[in-house]
């Protein structure tokens, strides 16, 4: 397999992308090519210190990089020579089959829709998180990609979370629900009880609406929700996770005989770490694309982007964006039809 | 003071709730007259379990009860005679100066807004919960009264949330904050980039958008978000808390040597299952009406609606409602001028 990454855009560096793709290298023998995407010198500085000299790495200038503040679709046309713009061009040339970037969610989405371009018929690509849970994990999409949506948009979600958790996750028949304020048909706002009646036309076991409260139940596969809520349940769960374990720390060495105690219950804690922890995931898919693209976390650090890049892996052996392709035809035949915007058109 | 509260609406029926005014009346003296609301059978044979025997306490009957699954505004219009309603009328004819309910939100809020009726000037009452943090408590504004927003009602909730903020929590100057899908101005969603433009008109300490990264890092004292997302993470919120203690509680327990441990650091858990306990809150503030409202958990046991009690006493004291009431005056006339509904329609 054949993958590009663009290591410009994370918290940490490059160095870290770097550190990340040499331990996938040394663990996954079916990558037989990683373009590495970014400013020249730093690779070639980063993967001196890494000891990393493979034939396998190919290194890809590129001479932008996207910042934070900027508008996501304007920057991406006006700097062609970004690295995300440079690696998405890798996957739409066929010489990359799949994309990776630690880079800012926004510019990920405009590059990868402007230049790999949606899959026919999907109105909006979608990031799907396996969101860690002390039951079982569950899908939550959209993650981020999509602060404004339409419930045409939501019910194309549900159709590439359940593929995603039927053919990554082994779920036989994924459970499907509307994340709401409520459990209750009448609660929810407009766009998801919209959401909710075109679910009810499409061959999915879809189970209605889940709340906050049913996440961490495993009452549920995958929880469809828009950009914007998805992304503050999301850094919510994240947040408050990293805060108890830092509460708990604090609690569990306050005296001598809770340092004792901590001792005890220390390999407790960490497996309760390593279920909470965001790194085991490492990368997320944006579905819904012509080219498997995956947003790894802007703080990845080298074993999240190992992850990421088994992720990406998984996409491309499972065939993901060609069963999208098909079941999104489908779906949308058993959908009131909506005006499809010209492929160009993103929403940034 | 005098209260008034709605016995039948809660998870756990009505006698939680008679134990709860029980220890509110042993607790504080201020509490000179309750109303408990709802069916007079049920209500006397609580008081006799609960041997409460109180001249401070007056039945008030009602037939009815409001279901979950009631259309709120539909509902709260036929049934007259419902502990809900019956409730809000002691408030609007002077009787109480507080309504408490621990039933379900949308039909507090309708029998609230219809009964008791708004404040003048103020589009939509908003749910003000306070949220336990590891690091400071934060107010989450609206938590769940309007699940469909416009920017002008999210700006009004900022006004009320740093009011609550600052006379019931003492933060000098409350740091407000709209809860977004990240920091930079370019995120964000329609809603939260028109009502960061209104926030900035007015005369509040306005930091910008948190996202959920910043909740649990005492960045911020007011967090301004509409009734979906506001309620969506505070149920995630409170899940995943619980489904963590849940966790710890297996892992700690795991093994003979880990059960000794967990002995020793005990303690340490005590202060941070009382830290994340909503029961130490139990109720929070429906804030922009007539009257003091406060909606009490579904799942509140006595000590959460002992609480409430606390909270409703509270908000009589520092005379919430009229604060409200001048500072909304006056932020209106620093908004752009919206029409204002007439204050008898309102979002169920």
């Amino acid at each position: 397999m054949r993958i590009a990454i663009d290591v410009m855009g994370g918290d940490h560096g490059c160095q870290v992308v770097v550190d990340g793709i040499k331990l996938a290298l040394q663990e996954y023998p079916a990558l037989k090519e990683v373009h590495v995407v970014g400013d020249q010198k730093s690779i070639e500085g980063a993967l001196a210190r890494a000891r990393l000299n493979d034939s396998r790495v190919n290194i890809v200038h590129a001479s932008e990089v996207l910042g934070m503040d900027e508008k996501p679709l304007t920057a991406v046309r006006r700097k062609r020579d970004s690295s995300i713009v440079r690696a998405a061009e890798l996957v739409k040339n066929g010489q990359a089959e799949a994309l990776i970037s630690p880079g800012n969610t926004g510019g990920l989405v405009a590059a990868a829709t402007l230049t790999i371009r949606r899959l026919e018929g999907v109105e909006r690509p979608a990031i799907a998180t396996l969101v860690p849970s002390t039951k079982q994990d569950f899908i939550l999409i959209d993650a981020g990609a999509n602060p404004d949506c339409k419930p045409f948009y939501l019910a194309q979600f549900a159709v590439m979370g359940a593929i995603y958790a039927r053919e990554i996750m082994g779920r036989a028949r994924p459970r499907v629900g509307v994340l709401s304020n409520g459990k209750e048909e009448i609660k929810g706002n407009e766009l998801t009880r919209e959401t909710a009646k075109l679910l009810q036309l499409l061959d999915l076991n879809f189970i209605g609406y889940v709340e906050g409260h049913d996440l961490f139940n495993d009452h549920v596969d995958v929880v469809v929700t828009d950009g914007f809520s998805g992304n503050l349940v999301l850094k919510t769960v994240e947040s408050m996770g990293k805060s108890i374990l830092r509460l708990l720390k604090r609690e569990l060495t306050g005296n001598m005989m809770r340092k004792v105690g901590a001792m005890l219950v220390a390999p407790g804690f960490r497996n309760i770490k390593q279920r909470m922890d965001p790194d085991a995931y490492g990368g997320a898919p944006l579905l819904g694309l012509k080219g498997n693209v995956i947003k790894a976390h802007g703080s990845a650090r080298d074993r999240a982007i190992m992850n990421a890049i088994r992720v990406s892996m998984e996409a491309i052996q499972h065939h993901l964006k060609e069963m999208i392709q098909e079941e999104i035809q489908r779906a949308n035949q058993r959908l009131p039809q909506m005006v499809i915007a010209p492929s160009a058109t993103v929403a940034a």
